[in-house]
């Protein structure tokens, strides 16, 4: 097998050419085998096989610097950088990240997770080489999906003026997480359906033949490949207007043409942008055929398992029901239709459904806009990719005391992903907002009742935090009521207040404690913020401790808040996240990790209660 | 005076064409007159008189809607929606507003304050018109500055594919805050020096003529139009690109081309762009000939007052001195290079120096770029506009332990610039970031030594936050060491720790205290986080009142996380902002109004330590 023998990406270049196509099916056989074992990413890594490889044939890592954006198609750089051997560990505990991580491996120039980063890090990494006067290529290599990010722009725009030498890769698989959306995506839609592509062979080799040397490609060159690339039925290239030296369109499954255009690109001093064209699972039928599945393959999506109902599903469930009910309701997402459970909704209410690509900011002004202009907006998005539009909330939502609700998806330790996408800031980045509202739902019928608040009581802001996973489709709950907590269970001895999820760990604690004779009460938080003042103060004047389960960073999160805004009388103990970034690994075996799991909480209750020092 | 009798914008329909000019004359009058006395922003609003006219004139607002961008230019438009008589207060506590402001009048259609967000929330007003059946214009009023923000990006790339009806008026001065900078600038200016004006009465007049009645414009008519503007140097018209009907260029001071166009644009389906350009400061000489200067005017500005350095100054004259020693060091900005104190160091350093334009997101990421390539960037930023770059300091820069130094101004209570512009969340969104540190100083030589210690003692992010105002000289402090506060004074029955500025009414208070025989210890905080756990956990054993002052959020602030991390044995009373939006007016105001001077410090210690409620 050859990729065993690459041990690095200098290997590669002991390859006969011949051997590159075997190669390329070796990478796909190993993608496809592992991932529908390990979960991850799939149709964005097969779609990528033969730019990473071209970018290591011409490049030379790590000297020179590859930085991804998003960086979930970095499998494949994974495994031509001396990762293959273990490929099988990737997104497990203590394995390989499903993300570039410069801890891994010297290869991973910076890290990624959110979209729209990489050309900013190139362009700093570049300027810095500039001023301390090395000399070394430096690549971004973004998705069309991700270009749609504002910051993307924001980076082009001054990269773009800058005379510094920068290599920017466009990945044009017209498809982010879900189907790309925009007026950007629709003009890279013109320029393939106008633009012939380019066949480097016959084009740039000849047009740079005639101009001598490759070496003396002079900026007059460059205008000249530029000009021949152009195709006179667009009126002009955006990345050109910008300032950069527009190469494209090439195949990004032609081996040979994309090492030409790379070894070209790399004489061109100033910013370069390569526009390639590839297929999102080429290679792989199931994934070929269906993308939108299989850019993120989960295990449990692999086993058949139609007993439980996600948090996700039975959102977009509820939204739908509501939405007959009431035509004002509208919802947004940031390229998470399917992930936030939309798909049936964005079917049965086109007109009503806005998926705005990966722009965070633009969906969170936009849905400030339409509140103040009479609708109901619900903005579906995972906690993480929020944390984008944390400005926007408080400027543009709660400033104004905006009726936008938040259905707040993959709150809490997401796992797999790891460290980029936990989702354990949202209670510490909104709490302190005004007249932000934050509810927890821990079953199908508390949320629907949340979901009803917000649309017919609550005047202003407010979001609705869940984890991933499967929701308790157990009605045994009181009704919601709003600023009002729960108490599922009475006790003298200690008060365990928990918020959302983490409300089966204070469950399964309190067995363990009351096998001890510790009376333990058992309160559903419910009500973020505000919380429910009363029961908090009454319970610390009548137990001997009172404690705090959140699945979120203790530092600004829920016990934080209220301490800060209560009088409690005894001692306190709260379970959160410690101020650090959590790895990736199941939620199960993190929860352990870091005595967040039923039995640390119980030993932790029992501790303090025996007079130990309270942590 | 005919400004005197406009009470709303539809007597300025009763005026006579030829009354215009005079108007046009009397509101720059009543500009300079006022803003000279109340401070504020004069170029900006100099330039927009007879858009803003222009707009009035067109347009029916308050049903019509204008949606500012930044807001700073907004003055005109108050003055033309029955706010004249109020003009004299702006920017005074209890007075008019110095941006935007939907409780204010009918005709702000929504709140601005920060940059690039008005055509998310235009177009989220236009599409909430379109479901609900409504029939008004919607217009997005940005400025060329605004426009490199990523967010106007991600709107006119989600309006531009959209059928809704939208306006966006560009006003391109060539200038944001500062002289505007980017691949966009430089296109804008191309579009300037080589597209031909556009007069309406000659061209767009005729060419409709032609089609027959203004109201049948068809899509055809429209692309026929687009097509006469056209000016074939340019390769093409980005706005075009995605999807915009492009109007341009409008020279911004001739009215009746101005009135024209909107005219015309009123008629268009689907998103227009209009190009206007105008000039700075127009019609005041000392505005045009410094616009920058202009933008905008402080009180204090415009006093003789050369005894004080402010902190932004001395931070800028530390920077330069350090430059010099240690050429890693680069400083970043995003438009606010004289207001952070960089224009020496600019000049000086020019290849060390990155305004990259209003883009905090892709600043932030690039500069942690930089630090991965072994420079020391220093983040140069208002505390406000930090807000709008909090992922990419999780994500990229504190995710990776790198060491970017953020210098944020304007921290704390910003004042006349009001609710938009206060700088009172920044400890509550970065106290909770693992791997940030962050410093208050309160004299120069404190903030050098804090410099210091970032450039040659700390690994890792590090923020050095400071207000608004005039830094102390004194240089009686001990010297600064990381991770331990200073303690001032002494003391048995309470002790204050205070944050930054806020040690003045410590200072102050404890003189109160002292008459009363209170024995108050003051500890200058100095570290933040990490904080000085040994100093707060000793006093909170020896005092009966451990009390905290942070010109911050009480909420995620600085007294929020002291309590989540430490054991303190004693009552906390915490003084920082409450849990909402604080208005414009002098900070001395503004303290006293919510219980923060040194009058409100001093008696509530006196009331808790007599044992009445601690609040």
């Amino acid at each position: 097998m050859l990729l065993e023998k690459i041990k690095n990406p200098s290997d590669l270049k002991k390859l006969n050419k011949a051997e590159y196509p075997a190669l390329c099916n070796e990478i796909r056989k190993t993608l496809v085998d592992n991932v529908l074992k390990t979960g991850g990413h799939l149709a964005s890594n097969l779609g990528v096989v033969e730019i990473t490889l071209a970018y290591h044939l011409v490049f030379d890592s790590p000297k020179d610097k590859i930085v991804f954006d998003v960086g979930h198609q970095s499998y494949v750089h994974k495994l031509l950088t001396g990762r293959y051997d273990k490929f099988s560990t990737i997104r497990q505990f203590g394995g390989l990240s499903g993300f570039p991580k410069p801890n891994e491996s010297k290869c991973d120039a910076f890290v990624a997770g959110h979209a729209s980063t990489s050309v900013s890090a190139a362009l700093g990494i570049a300027r810095a080489r500039d001023l301390m006067g090395d000399n070394f290529n430096v690549c971004a290599f973004i998705g069309d999906g991700a270009l749609g990010g504002g910051m993307a722009y924001e980076a082009l725009n001054d990269a773009g003026s800058s005379k510094n030498k920068l290599i920017v890769i466009l990945n044009d698989n017209e498809m982010s997480i879900e189907k790309n959306v925009g007026g950007m995506s629709e003009y890279l839609s013109k320029l393939r359906t106008t633009k012939k592509y380019i066949n480097t062979k016959d084009n740039v080799n000849n047009i740079l033949s005639k101009m001598g040397k490759v070496g003396n490609v002079t900026k007059n060159a460059v205008s000249t490949i530029k000009d021949a690339f152009k195709y006179s039925a667009i009126s002009g290239i955006i990345f050109e207007d910008l300032g950069f030296k527009y190469l494209g369109i090439i195949d990004g499954h032609n081996l040979e043409n994309l090492t030409d255009v790379f070894e070209r690109a790399k004489q061109i001093d100033g910013p370069v942008l390569i526009h390639t064209f590839t297929k999102k699972g080429m290679g792989y039928e199931s994934a070929e055929n269906n993308p939108e599945k299989f850019h993120g393959v989960s295990r449990r999506a692999l086993i058949d398992d139609t007993d439980t109902i996600d948090y996700s599903a039975a959102a977009g469930k509820i939204l739908v029901k509501k939405a007959n009910e009431n035509n004002k309701i509208v919802a947004l997402t940031a390229a998470m239709a399917s992930g936030c459970g939309l798909v049936d909704f964005s079917n049965k209410f086109p007109k009503r459904f806005f998926d705005v690509g990966i722009a965070e900011q633009h969906m969170v002004t936009m849905a400030a806009g339409m509140a103040k202009g009479g609708l109901i907006p619900f903005v579906c998005v995972y906690s993480t990719f929020l944390q984008r539009a944390y400005d926007q909330i408080i400027h543009d939502v709660c400033l104004q005391n905006l009726k936008v609700i938040f259905l707040i998806d993959r709150a809490g330790i997401v796992g797999d992903d790891g460290e980029t996408h936990q989702g354990i800031f949202d209670l510490s980045f909104l709490t302190h907002i005004p007249n932000m509202a934050i509810l927890a739902p821990t079953s199908q019928k508390e949320l629907e009742q949340m979901i009803d608040y917000a649309i017919y009581e609550h005047n202003g802001p407010i979001a609705i935090r869940y984890p991933k996973g499967a929701i308790s489709l157990d009605d045994n709950h009181t009704d919601f009521e709003f600023e009002k907590s729960e108490i599922i269970k009475d006790g003298n001895d200690v008060a365990l207040f928990a918020v959302g999820k983490m409300n089966k760990f204070a469950k399964n604690a309190i067995k363990k404690l009351e096998e001890k004779n510790i009376s333990a009460a058992h309160i559903n938080v419910r009500c973020v913020k505000p919380f429910d003042k009363n029961t908090i103060e009454e319970y610390s004047k009548k137990v001997k401790l009172m404690v705090f389960l959140e699945d979120n960073l203790k530092n600004g999160g829920f016990a934080s808040y209220v301490i800060t805004n209560s009088d409690i009388k005894c001692p306190v103990l709260s379970f959160g996240w410690d101020d650090k970034f959590i790895e990736h690994g199941k939620p199960s075996i993190l929860f352990e990790k870091y005595k967040l799991d039923e039995n640390s909480v119980s030993d932790g209750i029992i501790k303090a209660l025996e007079g130990e020092k309270i942590e």
